[in-house]
C-alpha cells in the first residue's frame, strides 16, 4: 500500500477526488480530511471520502506520511505555517494549486526543514463546479498532472507523488515553474477571464434587450467556466499575475487586430484569422 | 400537407436539418435542392435528404410553394436576383440567416413583387459542424426561430413559415430586424469571435510553448465553436458590422476594467466581477 495516512487539506472537488481515486486504487489505509467547515466535513465522512476529521489542521498532519494541501491558492499561506511544526519527519507533502510560482516562494517561506519532502503539484482536472458533493473518482483518468519540482526537492518525493497520481489513471509530467505557470496562463486562466468577462458584459446589457433568452447551445459550451469559483479565480488572478497580463495583452492585440478588420471591412483579414483559428483548433481535437 | 414542393437553395447543416425535419414530419410533398457543388447535391440524395435536384436556381425554384434560402450571408443577394424572374407568383420565400438586417435590405433590392411573401427567419441552432452530412431532423427541437417579417410582409406568409418550423420542433418568436441583430451580436456573434481570436493566439505561441498539449476540458468546451465554418462567419461580420463593433466597444471595455483590477492587485473588484458573472450564468444554466 502506497500511503498509510493520508491527510487531505481542503475536502472539494480536488481532494475530495483524489481521496477517491486512492481509496478506489486500495492505496490509502486511513484518510484524514480537516478543514475549517465541520459540516462539509462530515458530509465527506457520510460519502465515504474520508474515515475521519478535524478543524484542526496542525493536528490533522500527525503521523501522516502524505500531505495534500487542496485549498484556495490564497489560503496556502496559513496552511504550510500551521501544519509545518506537526509534520512528521518524513512526511510528503504536495499541493493541487493551479499556479506554481505562489505555492513555492510560500513554501520556501514557511516549510523550513520540510522543503525538500514538498512536491510542488498540478492536476489540470476540474469542473465548473466545487465542493466534495461533486467530488467522483474518475475525475483524473487520462488527465495530465504537472509536477514542478525545485532544486532541492528530494527525487523520493517526486517518485512517491508521481506513483499516488498514477494511481488515480493520471499522466503525471514534470515542468519548470515558470514553464507551467506561463502554459496555464495561455490554456486555462485567459479562457476563464474572458468568459467570466462577457457573462458580465452581457448580464449589464439583460435589463434593456433579453440577451440570454435567445442564447443557443455555442453560448452555453463557451460561457460554462463563468460558473467556476470566484473566490479560487480570484485568487489564481493574484498569484499569477504577471504571466495572466501578459496573455490577456497578448489577446488583446490580437482582439483589436480583429476589430479593426471588421471596422474596415477587411474581409481577408478576417477570413485569414477564422481559418488559423479552425485549423489550430481541429487540430487539437483530433489530438495531433 | 403544408408543402408542395418545397426548395431548398444550400443544402448543408441548416438547409439539410430541415428537409430532414419537414420529411420527417410527413409536410413536404417533395424537395427540390440547388446549390453549385453537384457531388454536395447527390450526397443529400443519397442521404435521402432531397428528391432531386439541380444547380440552377431560376429552375430549382418553378412551381414550388415554398422556398427556403440557406446560403452564406454573402451569397443571398445573387440568390434573390437568380429565383425572382421563376418564382411562383404565390411562392413563400424564407432564409435562415444569422444576421437579419443585411438579408432584409437584399431582399428590397432584388424580391421585387415578391417581397410581400419573404419572411425573414433565424433559427438559432446549429452546430460547429457543416455540409449535408452532418444535417439531422431533430436539429431544431426545442431550439428558437426568430422571424423578423415587415411592415409589407403578408400575414398568411408569416403563419406559414411559422407552421413549417413548429413541425421541426421549434418555437417561433418574432421581434424587429434591428432587435434580432443586436441580441445574436451579444450572444453568439461575439463569442465566436473570442474563440477565434483566442485560438489564434494561442496558436502563435504553440511554436514556443505547447500550448494546446496542456489543455484542459474547459478550454475544449471554451473553444468548440472556433471550428465552426471561417466563409459563414466572415460573411456575419461584414453584414452585421455595427451591431458587431459595438458588442466588440462594450467587451473590450469591460475586458479593461478587469485587466486594470489584476494589474493593480484589486481584489476586490475581480472577485465582484466573477460573481456577478458566476450568478448570471447560473441563473442561465436554470432557465430562470
Amino acid at each position: 500500500m502506497l500511503i498509510q495516512r493520508l491527510c487531505i487539506i481542503g475536502v472539494g472537488l480536488i481532494g475530495g477526488s483524489l481521496a477517491r481515486a486512492l481509496r478506489q486504487a486500495g492505496q490509502c489505509k486511513e484518510i484524514i480530511g480537516c478543514s475549517r467547515n465541520t459540516a462539509h466535513l462530515q458530509q465527506a465522512v457520510e460519502l465515504g471520502v474520508i474515515d475521519r476529521f478535524t478543524t484542526q489542521m496542525s493536528e490533522a498532519v500527525i503521523d501522516a506520511d502524505m500531505v495534500v494541501v487542496a485549498v484556495p491558492l490564497g489560503t496556502t499561506a496559513s496552511v504550510f505555517a500551521a501544519i509545518c511544526e506537526t509534520l512528521a519527519p518524513n512526511a510528503i507533502i504536495t499541493d493541487v494549486g493551479s499556479v506554481k510560482g505562489s505555492v513555492v516562494t510560500t513554501a520556501q517561506q514557511h516549510l523550513g526543514q520540510h522543503l525538500p519532502r514538498f512536491v510542488p503539484a498540478h492536476p489540470i482536472a476540474g469542473t465548473e463546479k466545487s465542493g466534495v458533493a461533486a467530488s467522483f473518482a474518475s475525475l483524473f483518468e487520462r488527465h495530465q498532472v504537472i509536477l514542478t519540482p525545485l532544486p532541492e526537492t528530494e527525487e523520493q518525493a517526486v517518485e512517491k507523488v508521481t506513483t499516488m497520481w498514477t494511481y488515480t489513471g493520471a499522466q503525471v509530467i514534470k515542468m519548470s515553474v515558470a514553464h507551467h505557470d506561463e502554459i496555464l496562463a495561455a490554456t486555462s486562466h485567459l479562457p476563464h477571464l474572458l468568459a467570466y468577462s462577457l457573462v458580465d458584459t452581457l448580464a449589464t446589457m439583460e435589463d434593456r434587450i433579453e440577451v440570454f433568452r435567445f442564447a443557443a447551445s455555442g453560448f452555453r459550451d463557451f460561457t460554462r467556466i463563468a460558473s467556476s469559483d470566484p473566490q479560487m479565480w480570484h485568487d489564481i488572478c493574484l498569484t499569477n499575475q504577471t504571466a495572466i497580463l501578459e496573455a490577456l495583452a497578448r489577446f488583446s492585440g490580437d482582439l483589436d487586430k480583429l476589430t479593426k478588420a471588421i471596422r474596415q471591412q477587411d474581409g481577408q483579414t478576417i477570413k485569414e484569422i477564422f481559418t488559423r483559428a479552425k485549423v489550430a483548433r481541429d487540430r487539437f481535437s483530433q489530438g495531433i
